[in-house]
């Protein structure tokens, strides 16, 4: 068999800590794993399947969950910005995004034929979107032509930074612009409700955030965008064009099903990983990591400059990879090889023994290779 | 937990039969099950990760498997057609595609603005669609505007019907027009090399046809498209559009790359597989059930008409559902509940014991419910 090496290590990789199967998961997987299983059950649409209850949670616990009226499951986040934006796109037309949004964000805008205009960042140390600073881009990109979209990266994840959505919502309603946030490291993390944003619409990552195996997403929105979005074939007239019909039908649904009691529980104790995220942050300081991005910081992805690691690793016999060989040693995975001076992590469900275990091996290869 | 009531049934859906898990596949599930799994070894982009193969799958095997130049994983193989058609799309341009064509084939056309121009089929009993007709109708549409795709559909999902796709493609090519062939229920069943077809692009289904576990599949063409269809961001150089960068990305790769030997190796043993099915359909016959679409049959996939059935459930106490209930007191699964005049079902990879009892409880219904 196929071995997955990083199976038992620590994992700090922000793409995987949301992403680890809960108990309940494991066990829908091996029960739903065949093909298209939950197809058994069908009845017309994916969403329609009343057991198992594949209507109720998309119709009634997703709803609730994201803050909005109307959800569905897509086969990622990136598959529901897509969604959104090939549904609003017309002829020459613009997307107004943050400068710190994820690639797939800009790739789905090209695929969706919109040209982008980005809201840049603050630059070095903190990286910030700034609410003015949207309105900005939003009144020159105006000046060339219809923009049909905005969107926010809710926290981005480079430097887990948490713009202030509810002013940039304000300052989209006043320019009549719908906003669609992409909370893909933020829905199954942290508190987040569409409506209390003020936006219109919200992705999150099933494989990213909320315990389940991928690729699986959702997609919350307004309901006044239902028809525009959601609109339906001209033919075949129970299926929705922007989903193709339907989209994640097997074991992916299944474990974002299995997972969500325990995924909304854990929403609640967001403070705790701040909290964590925050004392880290400040201990790897205390080795001469420094912790970029907003500060202090409200999210569990972090990114780091370590001038000292990049300094060791044009002596070490590794070279630039020996950070990642010594972690690995150390049954640690996540920082990508060959990085040192820049990189970024996440605390994210890390047991306190862990957090230590990983402090101290941070410790223990900056002193070592400070002796040679 | 969630359960899968139908788990140990006999499924005979023919969107279940081929995506089975193999024992291979199962192991698989586990060991990657979690989130994005397979991006803890990404370098850049999915189909270059090289541990676990993800590259030599992506650029070695499947290619070999599809007999095309290029290859990709899409999320499915609906996905892969949208992928294709817009890529192709331009403003008020053309499809024209087969009027068995699976439902996704004409939403992903109106999801890239597409017009559509359907190849009728010539009707009861067969439902066959004619090369001539297909060029025919190309003609005609070409008046209307420009036509930039054609689509055939082989086999199609409601018939099993196998068009005589060389000669389709054939009139493609003498039109200058490129073909795409929706292989859902070929791919990962019987044999099928595009270059032996001579169409231009190929999309399978790893959940329908290739033991896996969806949402996946496959998406195969030949070298000259490449550019085109997986064109790159103008932003993010290693990123191609129509994939949004990356897509399956966890547990489904993974199930679809270990289930792939087994999957080559049950595709060579296709010739069993028409016979098992041809010898089915007569004995259904025998019962006064008769199997529609091309005779004698060249797939597992099968179209029948039941009058029979269709007088009993006029009298019997579940009515219409009294076939569905019937067979589920028999742990067989698959014929949509409420059908009793025309369903259709699929024997792949059933063993010849589970065909019989199959037959037998047709017989057995047949009979109890002829006596009342």
């Amino acid at each position: 068999m196929l071995k997955r090496q990083t199976k038992d290590f620590i994992n700090i990789d922000p793409l995987q800590t949301g992403g680890r199967l809960t108990e309940e998961a494991k066990e829908a997987l091996l029960e739903w794993g065949d093909g298209y299983s939950v197809c058994d059950f069908c009845t017309g649409r994916l969403d329609e399947i009343r057991n198992p209850p594949v209507y109720d949670f998309v119709h009634k616990d997703l709803p609730e969950f994201l803050g909005c009226d109307i959800a569905r499951i897509t086969t990622g986040a990136r598959e529901g910005m897509f969604a959104v934006m090939n549904a609003l796109a017309k002829k020459d037309t613009w997307i107004v995004m943050d400068g710190n949004a994820h690639y797939s964000s800009y790739v789905s805008a090209e695929r969706a034929k919109l040209n982008v205009a980005e809201v840049p960042n603050t630059g070095y140390p903190e990286y910030l979107i700034k609410a003015e600073k949207f309105a900005e881009v939003i009144e020159e990109t105006k000046k060339k032509g219809e923009v049909v979209l905005a969107m926010i990266t809710y926290p981005d994840g480079n430097y887990g930074n948490l713009p202030d959505v509810k002013k940039i919502a304000e300052i989209c309603e006043s320019q009549d612009l719908p906003l669609l946030v992409n909370g893909a490291y933020a829905v199954g993390r942290m508190p987040l409700k569409l409506k209390e944003i003020g936006a219109d619409f919200i992705v999150g990552s099933g494989h990213k955030s909320m315990a389940s195996s991928g690729p699986i997403g959702v997609l919350g929105m307004k309901k006044e965008w239902e028809e525009i979005v959601l609109k339906r074939s001209s033919k075949h007239k129970n299926k929705e064009i922007e989903l193709l019909g339907c989209t994640a039908r097997g074991a992916s649904l299944m474990t974002l099903m299995a997972s969500f009691p325990a995924v909304k529980k854990r929403v609640e104790k967001w403070d705790e990983e701040v909290k964590k995220a925050r004392e880290f942050a400040s201990k790897m300081e205390e080795l001469g990591i420094i912790q970029l991005g907003e500060k202090p910081h409200n999210h569990d992805l972090m990114f780091f400059e370590a001038k000292i690691l990049y300094e060791i690793s044009k002596k070490a016999k590794d070279g630039r990879f020996f950070l990642y060989k010594e972690l690995k040693k150390r049954r640690i995975h996540g920082i990508k090889a060959g990085l040192t001076k820049h990189f970024k992590l996440s605390t994210y469900g890390l047991k306190q023994e862990e957090v230590d275990y990983v402090l101290q091996a941070f410790k223990e290869i900056i002193e070592a290779y400070a002796k040679t």
